[in-house]
């Protein structure tokens, strides 16, 4: 693939094009963000080799759609609308069922692979790029059989190149599970971080007594809102629901705490403690 | 000091035994632990150069005790009965007040200093200790005028060989803050867990989509509940007090979510983000 476009130079967009040129050192890493700061930034990285823009996606063979998913409701329809017949273009966005509806009908939809690759830190921008982010990170394929065949091959060699394994689910389920598995948590964080900082007027407190605990738990509560508020609009059902379930879990913790029973207090945690495995499962 | 008692081998008590142990190669490390395959691991590990029973710790200069804080309560009045008039012993829970009332009228409460150091991990036995756990992490220590002068500087010392920086409190105001920046964290980590295993039956599907933001938010879902549970029960009132404002504070989320006011979701997002700065003075 000689022609690839990034189209959105952050931590997700930045990091593919890191590995992309790693791995195929004749390809030319096209830029393209409306944040100019971020295109010049990307450049001086050497994340991108050229500045772009969307009339220069004709002669793509690989577009990469790395931006909040509300704006790639926008963008996918048009970048489609560009490419040639031969170019593959794939999402790398947390959501996938509002997306994969917003060009169920658009005449290029075999172009599209609506992925979602499980993988990113707490940190945004061109500086956040990682080498090596996707390295044995899930990626989640969605609706596939809608793409391509020799397009669809043409992404999942290059996802294997980067090391990543591949799940196959229809968006709906996609949509539902992620809500637990990686929205909710967001969410607990945010707010862990808002009930404390709202207690903990003094500031110096925090510092001295989080130790490594709080740290960790909170970590996720430094992620871009402007990345996380469009996933929380898209998958709202799904996320209402895994809070429903989040905040009676608490409640009843702390009801078990109200009444004294330490006993089932205990056997909560022991219960969960099994996640140990699930997570041993997950390194 | 020649003679150091750790009561508890594991790893908060393991971790200072083997630091200690570095600083201080003369020093001969007593392990005492109801747990005799702890004990014995420990004596495998070089955690402890010698088993013990309470009967010897009237030849103890430094007694640790590091054991849950209900067995604390027990162990510690015990503990001043036995050691002489030169012995410093101090506890690492991390409640203080009813530890602090139990040995308030103490005839050896002068011997005692309560202490706190906010370090550790989520797993526990000797296994889990670890060298330098302590370097740059913070020490609360409570009620610091009760304890005799003399012994307070031999302890002060210990924790500044070992690279921790202290922090007076009362204990009051220790553990109601302690609530927030640490109880609160290891509560909502282990519902979330809980919620999110009750919920995806099949784990494969938690295993592969987990990918990092649920991995570190759940981190300490694997802590041991008898560690925890006699925490919470001792500091029910703080906890049941950042449970209701943990709760709240999610289910306003939730209600913004409901209305479809994903501005101020954003906002909420946003002003949390200034945890960002807090935890760049952890680090």
């Amino acid at each position: 693939m000689e022609n690839i476009f990034v189209i959105g130079v952050g931590l997700i967009g930045g990091s593919f094009a890191l590995d992309i040129k790693a791995q195929n050192s004749d390809g030319i890493i096209y830029g393209i963000d409306n944040n100019e700061d971020h295109l010049n930034e990307a450049l001086d990285l050497k994340i991108i080799d050229k500045k772009a823009d969307f009339e220069d996606l004709d002669k793509a063979d690989l577009v990469i759609i790395a931006i909040p998913v509300d704006a790639t409701l926008q963008v996918l329809p048009k970048v489609l609308d560009q490419v040639s017949d031969s170019a593959i273009v794939f999402d790398a966005g947390s959501t996938k069922e509002d997306i994969c509806l917003k060009v169920k009908h658009h005449p290029k939809r075999r172009n599209f692979l609506a992925a979602h690759p499980i993988a990113g830190t707490e940190y945004s921008g061109p500086k956040a790029a990682l080498h090596g982010l996707y390295k044995n990170k899930t990626n989640i394929i969605c609706e596939v059989e809608e793409t391509a065949f020799k397009l669809q091959e043409k992404a999942l060699k290059l996802f294997s190149d980067l090391g990543m394994r591949i799940r196959y689910m229809n968006p709906k389920a996609h949509d539902k599970h992620i809500a637990y598995v990686s929205h909710l948590s967001h969410i607990s964080s945010f707010m862990l971080g808002k009930t404390v900082i709202e207690k903990e007027k003094n500031e110096r407190d925090i510092f001295d007594m989080a130790g490594s605990g709080f740290e960790s738990t909170v970590r996720l509560a430094k992620s871009s809102p402007a990345m996380w508020t469009p996933i929380f609009e898209q998958n709202k059902t799904n996320v209402i629901e895994t809070l429903d379930e989040y905040i009676s879990n608490l409640q009843h913790f702390k009801q078990l705490m109200e009444k004294g029973d330490f006993e089932a207090v205990y056997n909560e945690m022991e219960t969960t403690n099994h996640i140990k495995d699930i997570l041993n499962g997950i390194q």
